[in-house]
């Protein structure tokens, strides 16, 4: 658990070449906290250590080491070692390094595979990004109808150590049409004699190879599944889907949601392997665009510049208005981008949601106008028609901030654009033009300019 | 999978009140979906349906039932059948009810139960609300050392019916202190004469009850687990958390984040289950802080409001000025703000996070002022030293909104407090200020007024 101590030990090894000492700790240090180490040492030196590592828990350490450090394994190390490297990999792993390779390398690895196999490899290197097929594997126990439990066992024992799960088996028959599901559970709890046709599971829960990953992860949230079958569209049995891989990608779509939210274009690299230049680029599409609708806002104020000359105390409280306009409004567009993430909101909810934010606004509205006032007449010393025309452009604010921050994500969902786009910096935008439009509208009726 | 037209199908046997059809379809149907069905309909035909379910399947598919119709139904049903119902609950989902329900319910409940339960119970109902004991269950396996593989599968046979899971199992002494895991997968594999005491992994990843369960979701997505045990201070097993729970305390996290970046006081319940009263509420406090500070925006504004008089034009590009570097500063704070939730960035990365911020900005903000710069001349035709003024600004409102966008969620974090809350709306408050200062200074400057 102590990662950090383990992490200095392990330089100290290194420094002192004790090389025999650094592959005893190895051996007993889980391989993800082995591969977290590696990551942070310098390429060669990090090659040195992997060597030591015993040919089993090479494979699974190297399936943990980040893409930067596994390109620098692969141009250091020659073909050879590389190719016996990915073949001890777990199907998905090896998909996984493979697509980060530069085309000729893969063709080089692939040389002298067997063609079933490259064909199979090939097929799964062309799942879409995001697709239940890019996350699948195909490390799965098969077991056919009329099995008895006793056959079934002894075929897991035999093939159990190259499966990424046993938990869950699947029942397919010869043209491998799936046909029901059976856990391991059930095996153990159950006669020997038994036959599986009795005993699995037929309401199978699966989805096909070209179905998005982010309703595979909202199906195991829901079912509490640990793998889930993938089939292609004549429900054959193509592959699996493991919980641990759905955990990732809900980690995955959750940042992506939230640097969208943020107006950052997003990425999958971490923080700190991000390049400066990568990470300007991706920032400034959303400010460039986001600076140039703001001007908009800048010519509303010059067109009510005289307003402003003869009473100059009224600029002074656009940024308020439009700050508390942009906050309320971004309150819900927040709240609207995650319930329709978790499914909690779907987009026939509309009409719901107005009303909804209707209500809360008129509340929120009213209270921030109310306190306001006050704090224009008792602190600010503001004359009675000014404090009055602030507050009530603020309900006006906030009312429309918040029905159009509720709808903006939905409208996005409806035309199927990303809702996580309709957050602060988009709605802030949108809400500030309208902010002073009302501000400058109501100031002419009251103020009598 | 068709979801929606089961829920058709369900009202219309309700209505031809066709209660057969409808326990034959509750019977085929997965619990989450009769779950999902009973939730949305009213609580008195709720509970009709929800009665005709048979006895193992009712339990599970209360354990998917909304907090509020859980209410409701504990409401109307007799003491003795919630009893019973309540006793064929997982240890954990008892608890998440229990802890629902008003003291003098949870007393009458436990009145009969044995002793040595109630007092579990009552140990359980006092784990802190984000702590590891609040999220586990006590339905695991246990072994002895000294078993035999043979041994350790009759016993796991045995006792499946009653645990949550068996793919990992528990190796304790006498005292209950833990000794090891085994997975089922070792066992199936294993020979039926092995020790376990030889077959068991020695090196547990457990946490103590009151370890955060932000940290549980940490380890389980860090080491790929399916279950994790919980032990007191002395060592001795106490729980196990298993993976479907930890999905949903990872989204909870992540929801809980959302909205703290969105402004709001994070709220377990769905955005339709919130009344518009306590969604007001927890609106209300940051729009009302973060409007008071706005003000000392304002004053800014009114400070300088001799300058803005002889030169009106100024205040056109304010809301530019403003909105570009909340948008920046948001940027910043959201790479970092997930960055710290996802473990990437550490406290002692501020030094790297301001370098790397500091080249970030000034690669984003001499590219938008540039393009700002061209904009103003072109299309906006104003004067040259205006421009100047303005893209000069912008450069310096970038740089500075990104440096303290990317280090404030830091210093919450070392000061103890969610980053999350440093993100857009505090960051925009406190950046408008910085740009009008840095607006107002240079124009004086340059324009020698």
């Amino acid at each position: 658990m102590d990662i950090e101590r383990n992490k200095d030990n392990f330089r100290e090894m290194f420094r002192k070449k004790d090389f025999m000492a650094l592959k005893e700790e190895m051996s007993v240090l889980p391989s993800q906290d082995v591969a977290e180490i590696l990551n942070q040492m310098e390429a060669k030196e990090s090659l040195i250590a992997f060597r030591l590592l015993p040919k089993d828990k090479a494979a699974d350490v190297f399936s943990y080491l980040s893409d930067k450090i596994r390109a620098a394994f692969s141009k250091m190390i020659e073909e050879d070692e590389l190719k016996s490297l990915i073949e001890d990999l777990f199907f998905d792993d090896k998909i996984d390094f493979l697509e980060e390779m530069p085309a000729n390398v893969v063709k080089k690895i692939l040389k002298g595979t067997p063609e079933s196999e490259r064909r199979l490899i090939n097929q799964f290197l062309q799942y879409p990004e995001h697709s239940a097929g890019s996350i699948m594997t195909i490390e799965f126990v098969d077991l056919k109808a009329d099995m008895t439990v006793e056959e079934a066992l002894s075929h897991i024992r035999y093939t159990a150590p190259k499966k990424e799960t046993i938990y869950t088996c699947y029942v397919i028959d010869n043209q491998r049409h799936l046909l029901g599901t059976v856990s391991l559970k059930d095996l153990v709890v159950a006669e020997p004699n038994q036959k599986i046709d009795d005993l699995m599971d037929k309401h199978i829960i699966a989805v096909k190879t070209d179905d998005d990953r982010e309703y595979v992860a909202s199906l195991f949230k829901k079912y509490d599944l640990l793998s889930m079958p993938v089939v292609d569209r004549e429900n054959r049995l193509v592959g699996i889907i493991t919980i641990d891989d759905v955990v990732d990608v809900l980690e995955q779509e959750n940042t992506e949601d939230i640097q969208r939210m943020g107006g950052i274009r997003p990425s999958e690299e971490s923080y700190f392997n991000q390049s400066p230049f990568t990470m300007a680029k991706n920032r400034l599409l959303w400010l460039f665009a986001l600076m140039v609708s703001a001007t908009f806002t800048g010519r509303i104020i010059q067109r009510y510049e005289e307003l402003l000359q003869t009473m100059v105390i009224l600029a002074a409280f656009i940024p308020m208005l439009m700050d508390t306009g942009g906050n309320a409004g971004s309150q819900s567009s927040t709240m609207v981008i995650r319930g329709l993430a978790l499914g909690e909101i779907k987009s026939r909810d509309a009409l719901k949601v107005m009303w909804k934010e209707l209500v809360v606004s008129i509340i929120v509205g009213i209270s921030l106008a109310g306190l306001n006032f006050l704090r224009l007449i008792a602190i600010e010393k503001v004359n009675y028609a000014i404090a009055f025309v602030v507050s009530t452009t603020l309900i006006v604010v906030v009312v429309l901030a918040k029905v159009v921050g509720g709808l903006l994500p939905l409208l996005a969902k409806m035309v199927k654009i990303d809702p996580a786009i309709m957050a602060s910096p988009l709605i802030t935008t949108i809400v500030d033009a309208m902010a002073l439009i009302s501000y400058f509208k109501i100031a002419g009726i009251f103020l009598k300019i």
